[in-house]
């Protein structure tokens, strides 16, 4: 997605232990207008095949899969990512391990909100190691419902999680996959670039 | 706002403790639908004003604050609440303490994303207390913003966040007002019903 390129080209910012900061318009201050256009996309290649739920994790990915669900006109429902008080009763639940924030938490969704008959569209906003999406993809799969796909909108393609996920049979469409990018320089190649 | 208290009474559970879960459609499986009726709500609530950004906080709030966001052609912020390696440098941060969760948290919003200049709106799901509100407002006042106003989907109006705001000057729409329910019966009483 040539507009996303650009955009992670001029407000991306390179920072050291292979970090791509663009909270100034993804996932800190989010460009609304911008998530539209990568709702629209998500649509166009995802057209072929029938959703009627999005799922996707807490904090960051809520914002994007909320505007995503416009285009395909279904809910949201969002992984939690620790236990409160205002989840009771029955949940899915699995573990994550998170290169981010440097450990292990447990994500969940109720029960009553996934199940038998979904078909799922995973969205979230980055995929590296790619362990949210796997523990998204886990509680899915308990669930009984159908994982369709998992749409995100920025890959890192030096690190694993986007080509494990492809190996075990899930359909991963980034919008943008970074093959490797130069701290230094502050140049950044995606992949498809000549 | 009647579509959104005909909803509350229709999917809502009261549990002990004052408890109010709408978590069918507003706070882990999401209603798109209603969320685009809640941002028009606000958007007329709020015609008189000018803002130019959407100050919410992770994680419930940000799926209600982009939607409102399209309404009002503005980008969302959204105050993180634990330091990841992710947000460096300069931050706005002050403490809230949760009922909800029963512990205190630290709130924090990257300076470079909030300023004088800024006319903002803050949307949140619920007031109960007003921690998180007071938070956010304290965020907006360090950073020499103004605080137009903040927008609330539910509000418990007998517990003391929303009068006391009120009584400091802060602008507080709330689309629904809880003024009691009973956990026996299921019955909800809103402020306005006779």
């Amino acid at each position: 997605m040539q507009l996303l390129k650009d955009r992670i080209r001029k407000d991306g910012k390179i920072k050291s232990g292979d970090v791509l900061k663009v909270d100034s318009f993804l996932n800190h201050q989010m460009d609304i207008k911008l998530f539209e256009e990568i709702g629209k996309e998500f649509k166009r290649r995802f057209s072929d095949v029938s959703i009627n739920k999005i799922l996707t994790i807490e904090a960051s990915g809520i914002g994007i899969a909320c505007i995503v669900a416009q285009y395909f006109d279904v809910p949201v429902v969002f992984a939690k990512k620790s236990k409160t008080k205002n989840i009771a009763g029955d949940v899915y639940t699995t573990k994550v391990e998170s290169f981010t924030h440097g450990k292990v938490y447990d994500i969940m969704v109720a029960k009553e909100f996934l199940g038998a008959g979904d078909k799922v569209l995973l969205i979230d906003d980055f995929l590296a190691n790619g362990k949210a999406l796997e523990g998204l993809a886990a509680v899915v799969k308990d669930s009984g419902a159908e994982l369709v796909g998992a749409g995100i909108v920025i890959e890192k393609g030096f690190q694993p999680g986007g080509d494990r996920l492809r190996a075990d049979g899930i359909r991963v469409e980034s919008l943008a996959i970074v093959e490797s990018m130069d701290e230094k320089t502050g140049s950044i190649r995606f992949r498809g670039d000549e």
